[in-house]
């Protein structure tokens, strides 16, 4: 069976694009993979080491997103990246041949150092896709679903991969990256992606009611004036949720639109409609695990120490392939 | 008590220039301070990760030259620290808030970077100093012994100290260089300082023998061409070695040489002499332990578990620190 390795840096809750983009996979692969789920708080605190208290908050919140969701813990392994000290001690074996200038030319790194506008980037910055590669390695994940933006990452890993196992002992399959319908949620003001940081998106944990509010407030084709103008779907943001979550609905939708037979309050109704069922069954699984933090811990304790007990065993084939397994087992 | 934080990186067999320059100096500390001795084989891969047979060969024959020098094992924790997984965490950790450009400008980085002609730096060559940071500070050491040429090293430790410290909470008091009496000892050649890549060393585990021979060959005051000449110790590799070693008996050398009344021959004997009586007591330790792998081994064990359990604790401080202890202790 092949295993999987995705997660989420615990900077925010998550919202309806990770839903549509990662979440919603995942939680259909979890029943024919091996699923690792990491919250990696250490990568979080790459960029938020000023604020370990947002990383805190959100370690719970995500893992609650997630279950939510529908991801099942008996199927998942949900696992504390902070927790697993092997990840860090392959990422210091790993950052011995992995060169500066081959992580600065990283074009992800590149570009979210120029972002960023960081005058100067921070050493473990620098490091990401060696830290990366390090939590793909400690489980042996052979695929990992990753939007088109991070394949350089994982191209990064394939070569880490490869050099160590050339300079000591084949004891790592190259992962390969599962790269999804990479179809980013636009956001509620129709400025680029849904996303945290601009604050255009509905959160997974959102009420019916903000739900209906938040669409009240959507753009939608700025050239419909009176509610019976025809509609021209193909630049208004709310029909792409349409296409997004209505997927069955939509070609009635668009139609109804271009005629000028549906009015944008009519169709974000039907549209909030849509979401609520769906987030419905969501809020039910966070109702019941949110009454017990307790619950959720033990969540990600057994998890985190399953996915230690595979991570100690790669770390012990790691010795013994460089030779530094001095007193063995 | 002050805690000492010292060692080496496990890449060659300790010689004479290291037991003049800090063995010696350790020897005596472990009387008065709890000592720390850190076989770095992790730092000696960064630079020899093409050759981990290497390090592996060294780190028992390191710890045999300790041993031999009089390190107590009932006194001294002597820890391996590929196997101490809490000096990788706080790597991980600091590598967060410390500037690439702060390590490129690290003067001992600099120099060795040219000077080993890397035509790139490798990642965690370039990190030697957040490690050398993390290798002070699982173990909560007050003070470092080091040569002159290592200040900045303890330099950038302490800033890194002072940084956690004001990010998060004080965990650390900031190390202290205990800077030694830097006498360098020149190498045999004379050229330099005395150095294993330059094989004008006299090793720790040199029979009487070998000490006679190596001598011989030592570079002496070229002026002095017979053996009434008057000599000129100043420019004598092997007076300075008088000096290093046998200081009581130097003055009388000294003027011996220089009235021409002592030949080099017989001065190098002279030396010969003394240098096997310092050696004599070694080579029995050594003896006692080479013929007894199992109980060098048990000593890094046992000493590598004391280590990890104060790093583990260590690490449980910083977590708290951090606000990332999720689930208590």
């Amino acid at each position: 069976m092949e295993r999987i390795l995705t997660g989420d840096r615990v900077t925010g809750k998550l919202h309806l694009g990770h839903y549509v983009g990662s979440l919603k996979k995942r939680v259909e692969l979890q029943h024919r993979m091996e699923t690792f789920l990491l919250l990696a708080d250490v990568q979080a605190l790459t960029t938020h080491f000023q604020d370990p208290d947002l990383v805190r908050r959100h370690l719970r919140l995500v893992a609650l997103d997630y279950l939510a969701a529908g991801i099942d813990p008996e199927k998942a392994v949900l696992c504390v990246q902070s927790l697993i000290p092997e990840i860090a001690e392959l990422t210091v074996f790993y950052s011995m041949f992995v060169t500066v200038s081959s992580l600065r030319h990283n074009p992800t790194t590149k570009s979210e150092a120029e972002q960023r506008g960081y005058d100067d980037l921070y050493y473990g910055f620098l490091g990401y896709p060696v830290s990366q590669a390090a939590d793909i390695t400690f489980c042996k994940a052979t695929l990992v679903p990753v939007g088109d933006d991070q394949i350089p990452h994982i191209e990064q890993t394939r070569k880490i991969v490869r050099r160590f196992n050339s300079l000591y002992r084949p004891v790592f399959e190259e992962p390969r990256a599962l790269v999804g319908d990479t179809s980013r949620l636009i956001g509620l003001d129709g400025n680029g992606k849904m996303s945290k940081s601009l604050g255009n998106g509905i959160e997974l944990d959102a009420s019916a009611e903000e739900v209906r509010e938040k669409l009240k407030k959507a753009k939608t084709d700025p050239s419909r004036i009176r509610k019976d103008d025809p509609g021209h779907p193909g630049i208004c943001p709310v029909f792409t949720y349409h296409e997004a979550f209505l997927a069955e609905e939509a070609p009635e939708i668009r139609e109804s639109c271009e005629r000028g037979s549906i009015g944008c309050t009519a169709c974000k109704e039907k549209l909030a409609e849509g979401l609520n069922a769906l987030l419905e069954p969501m809020r039910e699984r966070r109702a019941h695990y949110g009454a017990k933090p307790a619950e959720v811990d033990e969540i990600l304790q057994s998890g985190t120490a399953r996915a230690r007990g595979i991570g100690r065993e790669t770390m012990r084939e790691v010795r013994e392939a460089m030779g530094i397994d001095y007193f063995g087992r």
